[in-house]
């Protein structure tokens, strides 16, 4: 029988009711003739309220502990979804990370899959079930404990047990109903996706817009498992991220993604020798320091200029470890100047590959607005820039026109 | 190294504060030389918010995924438990149920503890760790799957973990800070008792003296472990369960209890003949009705009245029952009489084994008060009468002064 992935997040599962409303598109696809894997998140703040107990018995936690008390919030979800189910008559059964089981890696709160085991959901398929419903975010170490994978890690479950089961399709129901070109709220023109490449739904991911966990898209690239972002509480199809060659149209540029935080760190006049970037950037790495773009200026008289962007909540971070490092005599500099009231506009596109010319009218539509461009990187698929907050909106506005989004679908 | 079991019931872990006060109690025994098992209810009212959404989801639920959901709390507890107590300098981790593993008959919702098995927590107990925090309530079947022991389950795991680790006592912590000759709230001379023996405590928890649950007390007096019941919120010593070689004073009767919402059924004219009370009590019990006392008049040209007690609250069900029964010619009566404004006195103590007179002590206390008695039944260490419910409260403080228990210890 062919055989869907469902996964639902906390709250298209909050409540019974919407338990409810979530199992009754389980037994649509199962009527349809599916067998189907359903991947459950807790209920909507379950697993905060018990992150908030964790951390109030201890600031300094055993990970391992950690782990067995905020699993269980995905256990609940998951014996009440397979309860909800059988009382619709569709023969269903819980599955908890290690009864699967789901192997990881004993990196607890941050554990990696390595295998999943199908012998014990494939013979009760055998037996008739139609309905595995498997708790998400959890797995078992090799040491026999339980792990989870960090948060937002039931989307990963939910790949990881398409590519293991060889499913048709992973639909991620959420309370979105689809990737857009950009920010409806930052755009009115804003328009849904019917489908996007697994590359460009990762730069997306990777620049704010949260709909998929980055990872989950990382390992659906890998398996090519085709997977749609739907909502749980309307019956429209989604977005399918899936393999280029399934992205029909040759959208030059399929969205516009903002990341409003961002700060800009310059370190003036740094002594340019070979190995100064990694005499700045390892300190940086080693303070947790998450440094996105980097603009190196050319050299004058052995001194250059380097400047990297990262969060506003790690400046101070990077700055401590700057000035330990230059007081350990590992790097030269003048000054740190940091401006804290930057935000990063970024156009991702497949297209873009076969299309030269994008930079040039990204550039132009910005200085039609009359906004500066402070830093640009760019990648294969995706040109980045750092302007002044205060003109994001209007940037992404005028981006989003610029490459006609507001006709993509 | 010497090793002590202890149990904490919802209450007493109902928060992190009290969890906190919980792990003091453990670190005491801990540096006093004992390795400690630590056995887990949930937070209180936990239990009852999770089996209220499994009653939503279904009114015929599928008890294993009942018990999935249901066992979910005493995880949580157990980790916080370990975690508080890691954090107070104790090596302590969390086990749950199959991690044990605690292995169960299939009789999901109500499974009976087949085996413990000691290696996994014996080990840790060899490189050093202190204190094993179990979750209470739970364990595996013989398929894999999770079971539950039924309500107040967590008392029963207590005393096969001490039986199965030959702790040297099972302590069992709770709200209340001991066995009383009778209910405080019923007679301000109750007295707490020091010590009482296993079949007076079986006696006293069956009539109603909800301290301990029936099950566990059984567990412990078949392998003869020595149970403490004592309160979370003091230091005083509480009441010491064991052996009746162990209980010093030869008190004759030990407590009197109660039990308020009992109901009084008589058949009257009842034909008399050989199998006549299987024909009665084999339909009530299928009915799922409790029978308690039971009383056959002497016969009467071939017909006799049958009295039986049971709770008030499964009267209608006794008369549908037998009613049906009756229909169906399986037996004969002329009419059903209930009294639903009874209630049942009892005096407990193993001393009556030895000591004649203590019915005679006992009728004429209630005779002296003018409470007649309706119903009499004896075992060998426990005599109970059926009485006005009116006349309850008088008739344990009578009895209460009639054996002198105001001076127990």
């Amino acid at each position: 029988m062919p055989l869907l992935v469902m996964k639902f997040g906390g709250t298209s599962v909050a409540d019974i009711a919407r338990i409810r409303n979530a199992a009754a598109k389980v037994k649509r696809e199962v009527e349809a003739g599916y067998d189907v894997i359903v991947i459950v998140s807790a209920m909507a703040g379950r697993t905060n309220e018990l992150v908030a107990w964790v951390n109030e018995t201890s600031p300094l936690y055993d990970a391992r502990e950690y782990d067995a008390v905020v699993s269980s919030g995905e256990n609940v979800t998951a014996g009440l979804m397979a309860l909800t189910l059988q009382e619709m008559d569709v023969p269903a059964r819980s599955w908890q990370g290690w009864q699967v089981p789901l192997v990881t890696t004993a990196a607890h709160g941050a554990a990696r899959i390595e295998r999943i085991e199908r012998a014990a959901i494939d013979a009760k398929f055998a037996e008739g079930m139609r309905v595995a419903v498997v708790a998400g975010f959890q797995g078992i170490s090799p040491e026999g404990r339980i792990t989870t994978l960090g948060r937002g890690g039931s989307d990963t479950t939910a790949v990881a047990f398409a590519a293991a089961f060889e499913a048709e399709r992973c639909d991620i129901y959420t309370d979105v109903d689809g990737v857009y070109t950009t920010d409806p709220r930052l755009c009115d023109r804003a328009r849904k996706l019917s489908r996007i490449g697994f590359e460009e739904m990762l730069e997306l991911a990777s620049l704010g817009a949260k709909v998929l966990q980055t990872r989950s898209v990382e390992l659906a690239m890998r398996y090519n498992v085709r997977l749609q972002v739907r909502s749980s509480f309307s019956d429209e199809p989604g977005t399918l991220v899936c393999g280029e060659e399934e992205v029909m149209e040759s959208r030059v540029v399929s969205g516009v993604a903002y990341s409003r935080d961002e700060a800009e760190v310059t370190l003036t006049s740094v002594a340019d020798r070979p190995g100064i970037a990694a005499a700045i950037f390892g300190p940086l790495a080693e303070a947790g320091v998450n440094v996105d773009m980097i603009v190196q200026n050319i050299s004058d008289a052995g001194h250059t200029d380097m400047t990297f962007s990262c969060p506003v909540d790690q400046v101070k971070r990077a700055e401590a470890a700057m000035l330990a490092a230059r007081e350990r005599g590992e790097v030269g500099f003048e000054a740190l100047v940091a401006d804290t009231n930057v935000a990063k506009i970024s156009v991702v596109g497949i297209g873009m590959r076969s299309h030269a010319g994008v930079a040039a009218r990204m550039f132009r539509a910005l200085s039609g607005e009359g906004i500066n461009i402070k830093v640009i990187t760019t990648s294969e698929i995706k040109i980045s820039v750092l302007i002044d907050r205060k003109y994001m909106e209007l940037a992404v506005q005028a981006l989003h026109d610029a490459f006609g989004l507001e006709n993509a679908a």
